[in-house]
């Protein structure tokens, strides 16, 4: 069941190889002694900060402020299930089942829409709970509870790595030598796997990136992401992709999923709507890359949609913008129809969006 | 030719009765003793300033560094022709047509794109021209240049002023009582009277305004100017439109225009472009006010069409956004096909984007 060590860290060390830095591992989240520490993307591309949390209700605020977010609350999920072993060895938690339930719960109310996380982490709630039935860890898997959490959360990264490599190929399949790639936010490990891989087949591509309001991902983490690699970047306004579209400049649209319906509904960063409406109007296809579409949403009544708050709008950093008591709205996602969407990129293929129910439920 | 003083006086007070302070013209331009005012709309909502300009290149920088934009640098120019008169009069600037023709010239060139200014001005450069041609401007008229040039400035602005409460009109003619409008940037006056006229008809708007990037002057102006008239708004990001439109909250939407071709192509702020596309995807009608077709203007070929700087959109105020070196791209204004607009709302009323041509040319 578990693999072994030695495959693990040939495979960690090639996508390592191949990821920018701020997608390695250790970057979105590490444990040290008693604390749990997540990268602080907001300080992107200026610091290279961690902020350090010792309760899982500081992680879940750290997760609701930004601090990391797309994918990398998955991998600070993960991460957390290794503390609370670790808190629980130490005496400093109750070796109760029901404390890695209440971890989890608690994190996954601080970003409801992107289920990926819920999904993953109760998948090792399920086996862990299995083991807590039967008997005491220990006695069962001759290891004691640390190793098994870790054993199992290895095993769920390899095959998150796994999945990104492929994924990372399917995308390279969808770029031709001199495209014009347009983007929104920071759509991470197979999004940049794609380019990356273009890139070793000596294809050229530039990449015209949203700012993404109002956190700036797009100018603060893809840009940085895209330095490192030395992949040449535009950064744009949010909503200038449609007047590149219009001047013949976009060959295609290629973003992440935060939620993938069965139905073939997409979920993503809100302003990925308007451009996948103006790529079907200028007929550029849109990809969406997800790694994991949620068998438990047949449609899109069931997606939790997170409305953040308003003023995240009104100022940036220090700086007020304008009145911080004017009314703003801000729902963090929308929801494209899968008449939008051209292939939905999974680990089972780029697959169209009706393709979606037969492969996943 | 002339209008009555008194005419003249009871319309710009009627006007001012209905415009919020930002728009009143002596919040754009004036000019005291030797410098020409111009109002700093980049510190609105917090601070009422104004830039001040004592030579035509200043006066020319300010336009290019946003100090008002939108119809701010048409009354600019316009009160720029009675600075330059002054200067005349008082010795400062040599009295010949040539020195009014390279005023305009280097205002028209500061922004290149919305050539409502440059046709006006230009409008008064030719009549100035033929009195310079003829003789003496004191000659002619009896009157002394100053007195002349304001005469020909006065008569122009109230003409406008005449059109945009007969815009008000018709904007408000196609407003219904509880309506949800969105817009992009800051729309201006006959944007504005159009909801000044619903709410005192008593019809309730509420407008979801873009927040309009980088300069905000959604955020900035057109909430501070609504704020003022107690007209309901929500901020919110400038690719949250289609977002709304999806979820059917979007009654219609409503922009200014920088230029309008003969075929009915209509220019506006980057970001016009693409909710235009949504409204027509989700069948919500989309209105452009245009003051000032352009009949020089054939058709979109001939658009001047202005690129920022890129480096506009990294910082905000003195903190950066990101690396200040990264690329980035900053194409000014879109152009929307006459097939994306419902109605081009003019003075002469409002029109199907084919019907321009046979009305202006």
């Amino acid at each position: 069941m578990l693999m072994c060590k030695r495959g693990e860290s040939r495979m960690k060390e090639l996508i390592n190889q191949l990821l920018p830095t701020i997608l390695q591992k250790e970057k979105i989240a590490k444990i040290e002694n008693d604390y749990l520490l997540i990268g602080d993307r907001r300080a992107i591309p200026f610091k290279n900060n961690y902020v350090k949390c010792s309760t899982i209700d500081e992680i879940a605020k750290a997760l609701k402020e930004m601090v990391t977010q797309g994918g990398g609350p998955l991998q600070v999920g993960l991460t957390t299930l290794n503390f609370v072993a670790q808190q629980i060895e130490k005496g400093k938690m109750d070796d109760s089942i029901n404390t890695f339930i209440k971890a989890v719960h608690t994190l996954v109310q601080a970003r409801p829409t992107n289920t990926t996380m819920a999904r993953s982490l109760y998948k090792v709630i399920d086996r862990l709970s299995m083991h807590y039935q039967c008997s005491l860890i220990a006695t069962v898997n001759d290891v004691d509870l640390v190793t098994f959490v870790n054993q199992i959360v290895t095993e769920l990264e390899q095959s998150f790595n796994d999945d990104y490599l492929k994924m990372g190929e399917y995308g390279n399949s969808l770029i031709e030598d001199g495209f014009s790639i347009l983007t929104t936010c920071f759509a991470e490990h197979s999004f940049i796997l794609s380019l990356v891989k273009a890139q070793k087949e000596g294809k050229r591509v530039e990449i015209y990136l949203n700012e993404t309001r109002p956190y700036f991902q797009g100018s603060r983490l893809t840009a940085f992401a895209l330095e490192e690699l030395g992949i040449d970047f535009h950064i744009i306004g949010d909503s200038t992709g449609s007047n590149l579209m219009n001047l013949g400049k976009i060959d295609c649209y290629m973003t992440a999923a935060d939620l993938v319906t069965m139905d073939g509904y997409v979920v993503n960063k809100v302003g990925t709507l308007a451009n996948a409406i103006s790529c079907a109007y200028y007929s550029i296809p849109y990809y969406a890359f997800a790694m994991s579409p949620d068998s438990t949403k047949e449609s899109k009544d069931e997606i939790v949609m997170e409305i953040r708050e308003g003023k995240e709008f009104l100022s940036w950093k220090n700086e007020p913008i304008t009145k911080q008591t004017y009314p703003a709205y801000y729902p963090s996602f929308d929801i494209i129809e899968p008449s939008l969407v051209d292939l939905i990129i999974t680990p089972k293929g780029p697959l169209k969006p009706k393709q979606i129910r037969n492969n996943y439920l």
